[in-house]
């Protein structure tokens, strides 16, 4: 079983997944298997991949064989394992429980090629509802806190296939970082009874030097401290604390706005590694005022030294204006 | 001129550092700079540097001659510019100020082929010297709050040059980290009137499954939650909240110990990329109980994934047990 365990001083919970447990041979370099044949994402492949969770696919088809356009699965090698009970326990002054969660992998099409960008736009539409269903059934398990969704493309960004997929934790705890902007955003609401993530939108539209893109309902800036180049927010420009209880015509528009800005990306930047991670309100909150749910995008471009980790404290070589001038001026070679 | 900017909803300083602005077309794959001839590092070539800070040489010794065994320079690429005022302004909710501070690099060796690892004792010592002559002086600078410490060895932990050194960055703020920590070890204090880290000294030495090795003054242990396998702490046996205050004897104590764990992780792990960081009490805050400095020491041995970036959440596939078990093993070998 794998351990959740966490750090006395700051608060930070890390998984001790033991299961994969590394010993020092295990170090040597990377393999890179983006480009494994049989890829056990691809259509035909199904019995690869333990048997899945749902699938998008015509009525009436059977489970676990090909014709869905986009398919979960447990991811074969979780982090976190969903059966047992959490058991948290102390150790003198150390905090652990056990390594309970979920972890699983969204298959965003069935065509080993495609990036997410490259997809049809009801087929992108259809990985955010994805997202939301699985939130949706994942909320109803009381041991769980969160539901972290993310996506690594490129090996360089963490990705072990190339197949377009994007990848989900559900935790029994809520992540620091997430806790802290929820902290940040309730300090803020208190003084200003204001949501901040409202203010940026409302400051970010009238200066109009970091907006990438914008639709209807959604929004992509260039955050004023980014820490990467290149980085980016997308936020719902309607106040909104859980991405679960997006509307259908806002998923059609989230979806048409990262399709815009992930092309954006790939054009600017010769199809960067990235990673984007969904910042979500935890499960068990009530809708609020204060917390705002956003995407944020961040292209793996610079190596990012250990110290960065150890200060948190980030060198930008890239000014979020200048990446958001590029980004703006590739729509013009459309 | 670079600018440090807030991140207005957790706190977080960034630098923009626009001198070294880089464009879509700069990041392709990244050169490896780390055999570049000739050194500017090594003896001979002091010309290739700005002026030194200070240097250890024999008594009698010009500046900027070979004859040095340890050489502080002004990085040749500053992330910050010590000339200039702070200029602290608002953008509507953002802060934002000049990019003000020191960034240097101490040389630790004529030697262009040794590891800080394979430095004889008292040279290794005179590294910790330099890195505390170095925060007395600008301890002296009333615009400084922070000075950062660390070291990036190999390419892939962000070393830009082979010939071993260190660098140091001095901040008109305290990074995030840093503060968390100082906050967290605030609180714990209190409520006991402990050190959380002098506890957590106490019942490493009591369960005694991870403490990777010792000494009369330091300690050095795998983080009950660490974030990166073989992650290691090395810390003062004797509470003591700066670095800087650090008595002759235990400056050997300390070489001597760093030394050990650095050659246990190079046999281990078979030289390893890593970085570590010297995590020390503010410039400006006085001694206190609830602060303990210490090094924090990462090998960078997995690809961290962004989301870890986003959610502040690790995933760590070697217990810290495993690991001090083998770093203490390795010790049967030699």
């Amino acid at each position: 079983m794998p351990e959740i365990r966490r750090d006395p001083i700051i608060g930070r919970w890390i998984i001790i997944s033991t299961e994969r447990g590394k010993r020092p041979s295990d170090f040597g370099h990377d393999k890179d298997n983006q480009g494994s044949i049989p890829c056990p994402f691809c259509p035909g492949n199904e019995e690869k991949t333990p048997p899945e969770i749902m699938a998008y696919r015509p009525r009436g088809q059977k489970s676990n064989e090909s014709g869905w356009w986009l398919r979960v699965i447990p991811n074969k090698f979780p982090v976190l394992q969903i059966e047992g009970q959490l058991n948290r326990s102390a150790e003198g002054l150390y905090d652990r429980m056990d390594g309970l969660g979920a972890h699983e992998v969204i298959v965003e099409t069935p065509d080993h090629t495609k990036s997410l960008a490259q997809l049809d736009d009801d087929k992108i539409q259809d990985v955010f509802w994805a997202y939301r269903d699985r939130i949706v059934d994942l909320q109803k398990d009381p041991r769980l806190q969160y539901v972290l969704i993310f996506k690594n493309r490129g090996s360089v960004a963490g990705a072990s296939l190339l197949h377009s997929h994007s990848q989900l934790i559900a935790t029994p705890m809520v992540p620091i970082r997430v806790r802290q902007e929820i902290v940040g955003a309730q300090r803020y609401f208190d003084y200003k009874e204001r949501c901040i993530y409202c203010d940026i939108i409302r400051q970010e539209q009238q200066q109009n030097v970091r907006v990438v893109d914008e639709n209807q309902d959604f929004i992509a800036i260039s955050p004023f401290a980014s820490r990467f180049p290149f980085e980016i927010s997308v936020l719902p420009k309607k106040h909104d604390s859980h991405f679960e209880d997006i509307q259908k015509s806002e998923v059609n528009n989230l979806g048409r706005l990262m399709k815009s800005v992930l092309n954006r990306l790939e054009r600017v930047l010769d199809g960067p590694p990235y990673n984007f991670i969904l910042h979500n309100s935890p499960l068990k909150q009530p809708p609020c005022e204060f917390y705002h749910w956003h995407i944020e995008i961040m292209p793996k471009l610079t190596k990012t030294a250990g110290f960065e980790w150890g200060s948190g404290f980030y060198i930008n070589p890239t000014s979020p204006e200048y990446a958001t001038k590029s980004l703006r001026e590739i729509e013009n070679l459309l």
